[in-house]
């Protein structure tokens, strides 16, 4: 097992994504190849604590503000764009990157390239929930969907829920304003017929709440109303950490309880976001690739690496190309 | 002033809405008419208390689950019904209602009618941010848009704002997917050309965090993705306390944290739903409303209550008409 790790990308330095990808390296004893330039990830690397770990040197980065398609066409050399060549080429098993989340699904798209049938590949967020994992499909690759394109996020979801949370038979809902078929938006009471007519263990429509709540495994969404709430989820957590503080901060006895449940504070902040599950799987390419969250800690790093090394050993690529089949028109 | 409670909706019982509309009465100083069956209410009501309250008895309820239209249309006697009769008649100003948000929607546009110029009338909902009240519109009654019933929207939340929650300029973004002008599905793209051809303070895209960090003092979008946005944030105040209380109760200092913060835990968890402004104004009908959630405590009803008064005083509607006819085209 071998995981390209984009040493350039998120918006913090190349120290916590190096420190991320070392910790997976020595714990949990998977090959790392860090990706980008050799000069700025060897002041962060102690090669003697690494055997694990080696560096592919590649000259160009991927700004997180940049025209994700432009930099991934020009930018030969970009780290993006080399870590998804070395797939390719079979040099490694899977990338990691927190860089340009455009930028890596061009790359995934254009190099990889799509599964067999696959009419949008997707990007599939992991929110905690109070039942387990629920899986969000799409969180920001397709911004205006038709209804097979649902259907499709809905059966690639459910393959990688089985093989990599250990979902026997994920209960799969469709985002809507209201629990009633009649009630959502044109594109998602005409994807409601197509999932009735699916053998996929549909629940009918789920609300914003249902992020949250666990009632489902999968919640299947077009792209920018999926993309919303993971922003929205995201915000949330330091608004109401902060909030929360405030008003502790305003009474004698909420002043105690600050004390004595700040570290806890930190920790739930941590455990709201992406940090869980390291990133999020993008589905629907012809290889393995976890988008991380610009800001990911290097214990998300490390999360991402194990849920990519999940994938590969449970070979989830082959099993959704199975799922994908049974269901062509 | 006299404002037209709705008794009969709720997902709770009568006995909480007459709480709060007595409450209003005889704290705010305003009159109510309770709208319902005389026997339920005279129940929860104790007349020498309430000089500022009568009833105004009807026959029908809506039920909470019922189709919204049909059930206005058949239910001529139906308390949500009655109320804009009375508004309509000019026996009350005002209507208050924590009944089907969709048989309320229906009774205002049949039976009010829309403001002149308006394309569709919406539901703005309030968010409590950290630097004020933030107006996200609009939260369900439109699940398909044309870009110029976004920027009316836009038109609408800014009189409202301005009047009614006291900010001089309103900042108006459009909820999308990436701060850069080309992130976006096709109806955010073509609706932000119309912000910025229009006189109002508009600064760009936001996205789904800015609804609690309030950067911006209204955010503009569909009905389908403000729904899931308002459900989401809803469930999420839930969901957290949740979490945080057990991750608290797991450590030995959390638990000490949770003897002294309980409290704040739970004023923190009303204080992040609906109750804060009490509930949502629909705006571009000829007539004032605001719809409460279906689980409103009796403080959320004397809050609506409030807000609803404020709404006529400050003479919203007038300004709202003046703000839409400028921008006729």
């Amino acid at each position: 097992m071998n995981v390209a790790v984009d040493a350039m990308g998120g918006d913090h330095s190349t120290k916590i994504v190096v420190k991320g990808a070392v910790e997976a390296a020595s714990e949990l004893g998977i090959d790392i190849t860090l990706v980008g330039n050799r000069n700025i990830i060897d002041r962060e690397l102690d090669l003697t604590s690494s055997d694990h770990v080696r560096i592919h040197h590649c000259e160009e980065i991927v700004q997180m503000d940049e025209s994700p398609s432009k930099a991934i066409f020009k930018k030969k050399d970009a780290s993006i764009r080399v870590a998804f060549d070395l797939m390719k080429k079979g040099a490694v098993d899977a990338v990691v990157s927190a860089g340009n989340s455009g930028a890596i699904l061009a790359a995934g798209i254009l190099i990889s390239g799509r599964m067999e049938g696959v009419e949008r590949p997707a990007i599939a967020g992991i929110f905690p929930s109070e039942k387990g994992p629920v899986t969000l499909i799409d969180v920001g690759a397709n911004v205006d969907c038709r209804p097979s394109y649902l259907l499709q996020f809905g059966i690639m979801a459910n393959a990688f829920a089985k093989s990599c949370l250990g979902i026997k038979n994920p209960k799969i809902g469709l985002l809507s304003i209201g629990k009633e078929g009649g009630k959502g938006n044109e594109l998602v009471r005409l994807a409601r017929s197509f999932f009735k007519q699916s053998p996929l263990n549909f629940a009918g429509n789920v609300e914003g709440c249902d992020i949250f709540t666990g009632d489902v495994d999968i919640i299947v969404c077009d792209g920018f109303v999926g993309n919303v709430a993971l922003k929205l989820s995201e915000g949330m957590g330091d608004t109401m950490v902060g909030f929360l503080k405030r008003e502790l901060a305003s009474s004698f006895f909420g002043k105690a309880a600050l004390v004595f449940g700040h570290h806890a504070l930190e920790k739930f902040k941590r455990k709201l976001n992406y940090e869980e599950y390291g990133g999020a799987p993008l589905l629907g390419i012809n290889g393995v690739c976890i988008i991380c969250h610009g800001a990911s800690s290097s214990r998300a790093i490390k999360k991402a690496v194990d849920l990519s090394a999940r994938y590969v050993n449970n070979r989830v690529l082959d099993k959704m190309a199975i799922e994908l089949n049974k269901y062509k028109r």
